[in-house]
């Protein structure tokens, strides 16, 4: 049953309400269940009626003296919960969280919709009843609890040993495997109010105990005896130095997530296959990106009153986000690339003019000249540009003079990327037209396409992402035509940057294609798999059923990437080996599918050998196509 | 200048107006005229400076008696001119193509926005100054001038001789080649009131007069010495009978073209090339067509008051026809065909219920369980089901029985098929999302693409399907990216037929593919070349201009049948040589093209290298697939 309480308390009321006889309603929710669950097999059925039994059986009246009340604890208060946060926060956003909002005046709300960013880790929800802890002798510090942590609550730092010196009493830490950083100490820290509890940690550790098997690196323990220690430990964490983003290896997961994560504690269902990768984008590019994003889950969770799960820097730089509408969010998206480019151009051209005068000739040309293909690049293009609005503040000039502008302006003239991000409903139906009118522009944009295969957060509809023989709503009877193969439409226009990932099952994979689609100077489209709890699985397991679902070739790794033309190389790159798997085991792990082996045996069926056919011409095409000789 | 007056008329004018002395008129003319014309090339700035200097050589007065008016001529009157037209052409539609229809009560027009069809027969327009007139000694009867022309104005017809008994005195005949109709008459005739003087017709005609070698089966004669004598020729024509459909070997050029079309005499430009494939469209299925038509020129022209070329057959049978606006008409004829089929399925269910009684046993089972699959079986299923009626209506039956449905929905019984079309504008931009969803329904639809590469109607605007290097409105240097790929994006899919074609270039394989893809149970894409006004080119010439575009590798012929999978087959079928001529060649021959050259030689010469390149892609790509071993 889970977490799952509906049956139970339904059996609680009618045994004690009254309103029926007890034996009949009994007789009634027994029925209900089987009609219910039915479709999901006998297992989810015979789950239920234990629950009903078993209810009964426990159900024992408990005496409270309300003249004694015992508890210490009491409702949070804005002052006392918020004492440390930013004032809006405080006065505003933190009543919200604690019911109070419907005593804030209109006045106390932006009038333009504008939110500040960064207020998630304000909304200590302590919704785990068990988080996750770390062994450090067991820990090979891969950092794959890093990455695919769906809520950004495990973390990870190298850093110096003096800067143990005022550690807590708990505080772990061990010594540094990479010898990149030889001598200096690494920590995996948990956030254990920020923790949904989720365990996919534990399930993807690669290490296990060898003196107990059972467990590994990172095990799952009661939260509310940890909590303080680890509040501690967490505050302390935080405190410790950041890296130098322009001295890590990108492409080596373990460094690349010391990188800090701008989008953090979202209210996504724990166990969310969307946000690892959303995490993943503002770790690499955050402090530069503009993101649209379509309605859906992503647009929820990602902007959800009272809190907002983007946050920024200790520079104050992180993602500028907005959501936009279904039907035309790609659109959004190139509005904030032209809109950047417009700006930087009469930059430029402001620029240029000031290049003449002999004062700003070095630094104007050199922000005008030097590339901008790096970390390190952009960090000296900054020093760059704070530098010349600085010499601007200090210099006269005409007030009328159009260089003036130049002093708003000069921000724009540091590289930005626009990242266009929504669920398969959006992408592969209801704006698709516009994403590939988008794509098709040549312009400098990255789509983020986070497929569940259905409308999840509208409740689980068919989209033409959903897979052939999955029950979706308008698909009762399993979805009779094949999943649309997004990828192979965009490969089509042959200047698109096209990639097909599944964090889940490689999430080295997943890095390479982020760094390939942001550096490909054209348009880019990531179509990334994310598991979701419409599917009917077990979240815990999640990411490493991604695993049977790439090796069975249901979903396939690739990367597209126009760029190797030009050396005369097949664009296409297959980043998986030949699917061994049959479809059949990795999709039966899924209840979508095996609902239909209940409901309508001789059609699922049917619909699984139709399948297992798609699959295996899927492949043979996709094997062809990376095989061909290509002419620069 | 062609048929352009616009600068002599202005000459005229300031030569007579006085509003500036002539010579400073002049000059402002002819500068203008450099301006105006300079990107068109310098030749067509040369006609018009000679057409400029020609006015002023033979501007001269014209003496005019007004007392003495000689001609016989008045203007046509409704009474007059549809004195044998049905009462709504005569007392409505009649009015307003004689400038009346300002005295026509608002009463007098259609509630609902239904007219007619088969009016266009009614509005002689005798735009040509200029008609073909057949050379029966030279003909080849391979009637490539009738399936080419674009205003149904060229038609042929076998018969018996005894046919010919009241033949007005110069109605021209011949004896039968195709062996099939050995001993029959054959005939091409012209409607002298309804060509438009395109000239394509000759220019096509294979058929060259040994005797004198620029002259061909077909030839150029002035009209109005022929208007009357042709006039009764068409008459006579139209009422010789037409043939048995059920017995014409539609594979055949020559046998399909007798069949009647049902579309005629639009208004659509002389030599249009979207309207012989709308004209083919309604020969070959067009008694049981229903056409949802994207807005577009093939809505104005399909549906422009106050006539509509829509006709029906003797039987009164044609097709239904609709417009609807850009952004969503794909689901508009899909809304057409769910109908059809929802209708039918209760139409099956009433006739099964019928069944069970014994009168109807045999009749009923007939029509539910005969195959429809030729224009045989389609006549005898329209034979059961007017028997049908006919048994319904002489039958008392319960008037509150469901079966008395069955009159008003039997026909839903006959197979019938939808046809969704529109322009590039619609397909690859506008209504693209819609469409894609369309074609992934699976449903028995079909969509044909006129594809013009531009917006034809709104003004010559670029579409995604506009080609690389084109000036086109927001193309203005020529457009920078390459056409997109609708075929190869519908192929994705797997389980839509999909063929591209140009009649101009072969015209078997058009008929072909419209074949396959009526017959195809499932979704039908057609992507139909259509030359255009807009392309800057000469459309007497533009169908055999199709040649070199096919020959360059411009525009590709090929067909994917998802039927071939199944027995083994690569579904892709390439139906041209590998392209020999050179894309310049090709290209430099449209103004659309040409343009670039003089305005951004270096642009021009750059796009045309990269366009070369990507056609030569394209072709291997292209071969490669279909190439490819596919296991069924």
């Amino acid at each position: 049953m889970g977490g799952r309480i509906n049956t139970i308390m339904q059996v609680c009321f009618f045994a004690l309400a009254g309103v029926l006889p007890q034996d009949e309603a009994i007789q009634k929710i027994k029925s209900a269940i089987a009609k219910t669950y039915g479709k999901k097999g006998t297992d989810i059925v015979r789950k239920n009626l234990d629950a009903v039994d078993n209810t009964l059986a426990n159900l024992h009246k408990v005496d409270i003296n309300i003249q004694k009340l015992t508890s210490n604890s009491s409702l949070p208060t804005p002052n006392s919960t918020f004492i440390a946060a930013p004032e809006f926060v405080r006065d505003v956003l933190g009543k919200i969280m604690v019911w109070e909002g419907d005593n804030l005046p209109v006045s106390a709300l932006p009038a333009d919709g504008t939110f500040p960013t960064g207020t998630a880790k304000w909304e200590k929800r302590n919704v785990a009843a068990e988080i996750p802890v770390w062994d450090t002798d067991v820990c090979v510090q891969c950092s794959k609890c890093v990455i695919l942590c769906p809520h950004a609550a495990i973390r990870s730092k190298i850093y110096h040993e003096n800067e143990l010196t005022n550690a807590p009493q708990n505080f772990k830490f061990t010594n540094v495997r990479d010898k990149d950083f030889t001598g200096q100490k690494f920590t995996i820290q948990v956030a254990p109010e920020d923790c949904t509890g989720c365990g996919i940690c534990v399930d993807i550790c690669p290490a296990k105990n060898k003196a107990e098997p059972q467990r590994k690196a990172i095990n799952m323990e009661l939260q509310l005896p940890l909590r303080e220690q680890e509040k501690a430990n967490w505050d302390f964490f935080l405190n410790l130095p950041i890296p130098d983003r322009t001295k890590l290896k990108l492409n080596q997961i373990n460094q690349q997530q010391l990188q800090e994560p701008l989008f953090e504690f979202s209210g996504a269902c724990a166990g969310c296959g969307e946000t690892p990768y959303l995490k993943l984008l503002t770790q690499l590019f955050g402090d530069r990106s503009l993101i649209a994003n379509a309605t859906g889950c992503s647009s929820i969770y990602g902007g959800n009153l009272p809190t907002t799960p983007y946050t920024t820097n200790i520079d104050g730089r992180g993602p500028a986000w907005s959501n936009n509408l279904f039907e035309d969010n790609a659109e959004f998206g190139l509005g904030f690339r032209l809109s950047l480019d417009k700006h930087a151009e009469y930059a430029t051209e402001l620029l240029r003019e000031l290049a003449k005068e002999e004062e700003y000739k070095n630094l104007a040309n050199s922000i005008l000249n030097t590339p901008q293909n790096s970390e390190a690049d952009i960090w000296e293009q900054r020093e760059r540009i704070a530098l010349l609005k600085q010499t601007l503040e200090n210099t006269e000039t005409n007030p009328t003079s159009p260089i003036q502008n130049l002093k708003s302006l000069a921000d724009y003239l540091v590289k930005k990327n626009v990242w266009i991000v929504g669920g398969d409903g959006w992408a592969y139906d209801i704006d698709f037209g516009g994403l590939d009118h988008v794509l098709t522009t040549g312009k400098n944009i990255n789509v983020l396409v986070m497929d569940t295969e259905v409308y999840s957060n509208t409740g689980g509809q068919s989209s033409k992402a959903t897979p052939k023989a999955a029950i979706a709503k308008f698909a009762a009877s399993g979805k009779p035509s094949a999943k649309k193969d997004l990828g192979l439409i965009a490969m089509t226009y042959g200047n698109i940057y096209v990639a097909s990932v599944a964090m889940g099952a490689k999430d080295e994979h997943t890095l390479k294609a982020f760094l390939e689609a942001e550096a490909y100077d054209g348009p880019s489209l990531i179509i990334a798999y994310s598991h979701c709890i419409a599917h009917g699985i077990n979240m815990t397991t999640a990411m490493n059923h991604q695993k049977s679902l790439v090796e069975s070739g249901r979903w396939l790794l690739y990367r597209y990437n126009p760029d190797l033309v030009k050396q005369g190389k097949n664009p296409l790159q297959i980043d998986m080996k030949q699917p061994k798997q049959s479809v059949e085991n990795s999709m039966y792990q899924e209840n979508r599918f095996k609902m239909l082996t209940k409901s309508q045996p001789e059609l699922a069926k049917k619909l699984l050998d139709e399948v297992q056919n798609e699959v295996n011409t899927r492949w043979q095409m996709y094997e062809y196509l990376a095989a061909r000789q290509v002419n620069p």
